[in-house]
């Protein structure tokens, strides 16, 4: 085996034990790590029927074939199992630099079923892993909890740590990464599946153990070949970070506003924008492991508690939800939220639609007094994100309904209420709209973990700040329209598969880097020929093996749809004004591309072409 | 007062008590009598707080301002109250000679509430309504419920009846009128609620009593002007009755094959068509009171224990639902299992539907082998179709769960099962197939009762049986397209609900009779200036009162939707194939049309428009 070590670490924390699983190279090659190869663990054990915060329920951790080697954006692993929040399949995949420092544990991931007695944390680094006491830092936040386990273990330390939310077990909770240089797991409530643990973090030093590699010149000489075209193509997230995007965005329609429901919002889109955050609070640029771009942004906090500490930037998805979906255009209060969030363990896109939610829910006067109390979640007010944030992690007052995720708060709120909850298959929309670009209504409705836009990214290609034609497919597409969008979303949802499977940042995308450049990275640290087909049909495999272990969970065409907001609103204004996809009609096409039943269900014969049965 | 009485008799069986109410004539102008008024006592009373069976809830039985008088098909009444299949606004219009009877009680209409202690009916005639036993009853059929109360009241006396499943409080239960010469009020499952309340049937003796005219000449005139028309335009209705639409609607992807994912099927279509049925089994015309078109028709029942008897023949809806629907070419079934649902007390659309549902289970093994025993649901099994309509009737085996109506009945197979469900909230769809006319997706999706098609009627206006000028709208449309649908659904809604209030059969539409038309006739029976206007208008006030009953019970935007079979599922074969409704985008427009927010609730100005608050 060459470039991973084919061994996870199996840790039962209820008898504090731990056991070791080999797996055989041909998995890797089939699955290719990452949420890959923790699908198929996941599939073939039976996980599936346990309830998510059940204790024998696992939290699979597992880096990729590339992770950790000298590779573009190298940097990722991903936190797998159900979700609490919608009890289907859930990956959460970050970067940083914890990643890569816990592959060099000697071990390619961990598995972690049961629950500690009493908050521990992991220690992992030149004598393997350990179980450690973590009563003194139940209850922290994220920052203070690295900043704690550094001055235990060393300055160099990695961690991956919930916050107040995760350890409350809150639906939207996220695991975060390496402090204020922030990442976050943020997606699916993998903080709460790791709070239902008592693990309260996992500190990685680094080590000298890192898998071998087949041929380092051949890598060494594929990486100097695409750097200067990352570099050139990706400036824009490395000068502004992720949220420079917004106002052009906000201009193609693709932003959402006030919930869902605005169509233009220019003068608040320019406020929060990346440029303008930089121009007024930014302090440095810093990038995950192996990473070119550097698009993350430190930035002063500018109000409240933590006001004039430095923390990580707020993301595009940040700006874009407690920026416009909440009509605040004031970005010190953005950049607050953010840090908040991040303190506490909160993903900021559920985070932030549930926040928007209760600003509608208030305006429709459909929220009872007595869990209101003082509060007054007014449209753009930033004082009542930041109150909303806090009840939401400590599960007070309407936080502990909306913590619950949008779909879950709705049920609490009444019928109507459902009317104002955008999610899919129970997990909150990330913030690019399909009616700016229809593709991504059926990334949206088919996503393996509900509406993810990471699962097709395919508003890039819409956009044409990724060549769709590096897949064989037409740079040109009618935004609006129906025509070769299954195609588009089905090709890209394969595509990004791989790169949660071997632990690449999908913003190579950006730099324009190819599947048949990836396919040589993997080929190079493996010595496997593994050819740009073999590649994009693992890919198809995943996507096909997460749809399996969904439908097992009563997942069907029935879930796959979008929330009546985004088929039947059309916003009137902006960019994207007339436009409503016509799911249908791509649905329609879509399964057939993917070998599905008109009912999504994988066909037999798709399974086994696949082999996957 | 002209032309109705004014005065509805309340009956409370847990009493044996009734009382009389006075209506305003203003009320009558407002609401029109029938489901129109209903609507207003349910609203105004706060009945929609109670379950559908409580002993409390009502069975609302109006007759409308026409009913009875000799208008053109001024046949009709509804049963009106919370449907206890679906939990929403429930209306159920039959016609018959019996609602003419019963008129002539000297009641416009009855609301039943309670529930008898043991099983009674109500005897109207020339001494009033009385509570009469009927123990002797319990447990016949529908129509030897008739022969005997016949027997007791006389050959004349005409029967609004329950069969076993209303006894049996089968949610999918119909009340059946006039014995074998039958009409069912079959949708949303009045049968239960009628049976809730232990009561058997509702015998009327006509009597002299028939409230006076304002102008019998202006209305002998105005009937004498437009019955040709009727006549000529409509002479398919009276040759072969409803049944005769079978091959023309296959031909037009219209009619739906193998619960909704065939395409064509025109040598079944012919088979079971109504000319055959007609060539084979036809016995004699019959019409109900008042009616020039005369589409009942009466046929031998070819197998079974009735053999040889006399019933009615069956309707459309029920060819399509025992024919085309279960993939049944053999007319004797059709006409056997019609036979059977009529006497049992079984809506047919309802009925059929959970049979070609259990057919589409069976395929896909998801019925458990204990609750099939020796029975094989195999599509196009006659035998199973007759065998499953009795399990239903009695609830046994699978019977007791598809009595439940598809949506329940889903959720007791398991969540694939849902697929295979085709209901809009609650209400299984009528046979008319949204993707061969695309207005039809907003008439399902928006019906106060759900998937109703006599709520709009569309299909015939975009086939041009119906001339959509006599409204003032185009008469071209391009079947699967979405320009013009919105404001035909809504309009179609608006002037249908005036039918369902007056006491008029839609068949009159077929006939090419105008708004302006009934305008007259009702003026001439109730001596007010009704303009065409103000019938259009009172049309478009009694669907937004039933829509403010609806969302008073939880139904918005959401609930206005189709399953996802007749949105995503393209047949590939037959007139419609390639077509799949752009549902959003009509839903937007007809949103904006009536007045309502994008959510779906009535605006205050629009209530306010229309009288309602």
């Amino acid at each position: 085996m060459k470039g991973f070590y084919g061994r996870i670490l199996e840790i039962d924390l209820s008898r504090g034990k731990s056991t070791v699983t080999e797996i055989p190279e041909e998995e890797y090659r089939k699955y290719l790590g990452g949420s890959g190869l923790a699908a198929k663990i996941y599939d073939s054990r039976g996980y599936a029927e346990l309830d998510p915060l059940a204790e024998e329920s696992p939290l699979i951790i597992l880096t990729g074939i590339l992770t950790g080697h000298n590779v573009p954006t190298a940097c990722k692993l991903a936190f797998c199992g159900k979700s609490p929040a919608t009890g289907i399949w859930a990956e959460a995949v970050v970067g940083g630099y914890w990643p890569a420092a816990l592959k060099t544990s000697g071990y390619d991931g961990l598995i972690i079923t049961g629950k500690a007695e009493k908050p521990v944390y992991l220690c992992s680094g030149e004598n393997g892993v350990s179980i450690e006491d973590a009563t003194d830092l139940w209850g922290e936040d994220a920052y203070a909890t690295v900043e704690k386990l550094q001055a235990v273990h060393g300055d160099k330390t990695k961690v991956a740590a919930i916050g107040p939310a995760g350890e409350n077990q809150v639906l939207i909770s996220a695991i975060m990464i390496d402090g204020l240089d922030a990442r976050a797991a943020g997606r699916c409530g993998m903080g709460a599946l790791m709070g239902s643990k008592n693990l309260k973090a996992i500190a990685s030093v680094k080590t000298e153990n890192v898998p071998p590699l087949h041929d380092k010149e051949a890598l060494a000489e594929a990486r100097k070949k695409v750097l200067p075209q990352i570099r050139e193509k990706a400036k824009g997230l490395t000068d502004f970070g992720t949220a420079g995007g917004v106002p052009v965005v906000e201009k193609l329609g693709d932003l959402p506003i006030r919930n869902w429901t605005g169509g233009s919002w220019s003068e608040g889109a320019a406020k929060v924008s990346g440029q303008a955050m930089a121009d007024q609070f930014f302090v440095k640029h810093y990038a995950c492991f192996a990473c070119p771009i550097r698009c993350g942004k430190e930035m002063k906090v500018p109000i409240g508690p933590h006001k004039d500490t430095v923390s990580h930037g707020p993301e595009y998805e940040t700006v874009a939800g407690f920026g416009a979906m909440c009509l605040n255009d004031d970005p010190a209060y953005v950049i607050t939220a953010n840090d908040l969030c991040n303190r506490l363990g909160i993903d900021t896109i559920s985070g932030s639609t549930v926040v928007a939610f209760a600003m509608e829910l208030y305006e429709h006067n459909l929220i009872p007094a007595d869990l209101l109390g003082d509060l007054k979640p007014e449209w753009g007010s930033g004082e009542a994100i930041l109150k909303l944030i806090k009840q939401i992690a400590y599960r007070e007052g309407l936080g502990e309904y909306l913590g619950r995720g949008v779909k879950k708060a709705a049920e609490y709120f009444g019928p109507l209420a459902a009317e104002f909850a955008v999610e899919s298959k129970g997990l909150e929309f990330a913030f690019h709209d399909p009616r700016a670009f229809t593709s991504m209504a059926v990334v949206y409705a088919t996503g393996a973990r509900g509406a993810c836009h990471l699962e097709g990214l395919t508003y890039f290609n819409e956009n044409k700040a990724i060549p769709a034609s590096i897949l064989g497919l037409p740079d040109d597409y009618d935004p609006h329209g129906t025509e070769g969008k299954a195609v588009l979303a089905k090709t890209m949802q394969d595509y990004m598969g791989t790169f949660n499977a071997l632990g690449l940042c999908k913003f190579l995308n950006r730099g324009h880097v190819s599947p048949a450049d990836i396919a040589g990275w993997v080929s190079a640290v493996t010595g496997w020929d593994l050819t740009e087909k073999e590649l994009l049909t693992a890919g198809e495999r995943l996507f096909n093996l997460k749809r399996k272990i969904n439908v097992g969970l009563g997942i069907s065409r029935k879930n796959d749809t979008l929330p009546p907001r985004l088929l039947v609103h059309d916003r009137g204004e902006g960019a994207a004004a007339g436009s409503l996809p016509h799911l249908g009609k791509m649905l329609y096409e879509y399964y057939q591309l993917r070998g599905w039943s008109l009912e999504g269900i994988p066909a037999k014969e798709t399974l086994k072409r696949l082999s996957l049965i």
